[in-house]
């Protein structure tokens, strides 16, 4: 019976993840977290025994401290079977546009080193579980944008020039982390969740909240040892980096 | 005849490229930027009437607009034609050892930020250049260490998984400007200097100052339109994303 944790769950790709990882059976506990979970009302409406909310800054290394203590409180020696570094924003300028310092560093705080700070913080709980199952994961919601192969050829309806270098560097946290923490049994994967109908997605995306993340929550679970490192679409398709 | 810009010109990488730079024909501009080019014995030392010493700090946005302020006064209405986007530095952080987030933001900060700012600022200069000469070119002194396809083979004596990930970034910023500047007729390319004896690289490393930078200067100054958006060693050898 697993057990994970999804950052950034009070709306959008968040959200739908947790709302379909209750649903799992195999899954035992959902670790939802967000900045407010106090407010959170879509989160707050799921009804699972499963569900424990978490209140978690993921740029804030005090409060990923507060969190990381209550979920070891919760899930003691048998560790965080999964986690699942989901939270992210999207800082749109163009290269040759106005831009500002703050809104720049903002974009690879918290999509880049937000998940290193999770991830070195997580590593004994997900150890721990690794221990006793043979295997833990780490699952990074980045984006196909991040992409360097196809980087040219992608189109969108605005600047995505920092989203992706963040996103890119996200993705060489999956590739790091299968390195570094091979030898703990620590798996790591990226995903993109497809063009959604969220606030970041906007109502111009192609896919509804549940075409991407229902299929994405079930691709997550399957994941075995080969698909270690690498980087797949919601709907399994494998792109390339 | 060609201006170039260098960053980090003080040492290492940066040093090597001027040195090379002021010996090419077609070369007549180069501008050697630092931190403290006062200080800077080594820049000093080179004794070309081509050499301008321009103080830089390339996390400063104020510090880049006095020194675009100073790269205007003497190339005028022609424009840059090469900015180098060297300056870097290397955070060493094992994933799950000690990490301070002062540091994870800091290698993002000179790593990525900088590059982007500098572009956005001397984005002007370089199309002024470009419309005269037919295309201006910008230079990002990556490594081979942010290639994604290639990061779980990688071994290297420290760990290498921050710094991958701010040179992952930095390389999509390659792959961004070749379509954001492209109407410019602006042209960006990655390269890796290799791994070399410097103050980054350690007395270790395999190749000479000599031996990466002089064929990487020339290297930068023959690149044609075909190898806009693309990733070189400095020896001409491509490097997959």
């Amino acid at each position: 019976m697993t057990s994970v944790l999804v950052t950034g769950a009070n709306r959008g790709i968040g959200l739908g993840l947790v709302r379909q990882l209750v649903e799992e059976p195999s899954v035992a506990i959902v670790f939802a977290a967000a900045r407010n979970v106090d407010t959170a009302k879509d989160l707050t409406a799921i009804s699972s025994p499963k569900l424990h909310l978490v209140s978690l800054e993921i740029v804030s290394e005090e409060s990923i401290a507060r969190a990381h203590a209550k979920v070891s409180e919760i899930v003691g020696d048998r560790g965080l079977d999964l986690l699942i570094n989901n939270a992210g924003i999207f800082n749109a300028y163009r290269l040759a546009g106005a831009i500002d310092k703050a809104g720049l560093m903002q974009q690879f705080e918290v999509n880049a080193v937000g998940p290193i700070l999770l991830v070195n913080k997580f590593h004994g709980l997900l150890k721990k579980a690794a221990a006793k199952k043979g295997f833990a994961q780490i699952a990074n919601i980045t984006s196909a944008l991040g992409s360097l192969e196809t980087a040219c050829e992608m189109s969108a309806p605005m600047p995505t020039a920092l989203y992706a270098m963040s996103k890119a560097a996200a993705n060489m946290l999956t590739r790091k982390l299968c390195v570094e923490f091979r030898e703990d049994k620590i798996r790591a994967t990226s995903f993109c969740p497809g063009w959604v109908r969220t606030d970041m997605g906007t109502d111009a995306a192609a896919l509804s909240l549940e075409e991407s993340t229902v299929p994405l929550a079930k691709l997550i679970l399957a994941l075995q040892e080969e698909n270690n490192g690498l980087f797949y679409r919601y709907n399994g398709e494998a792109i390339p980096w």
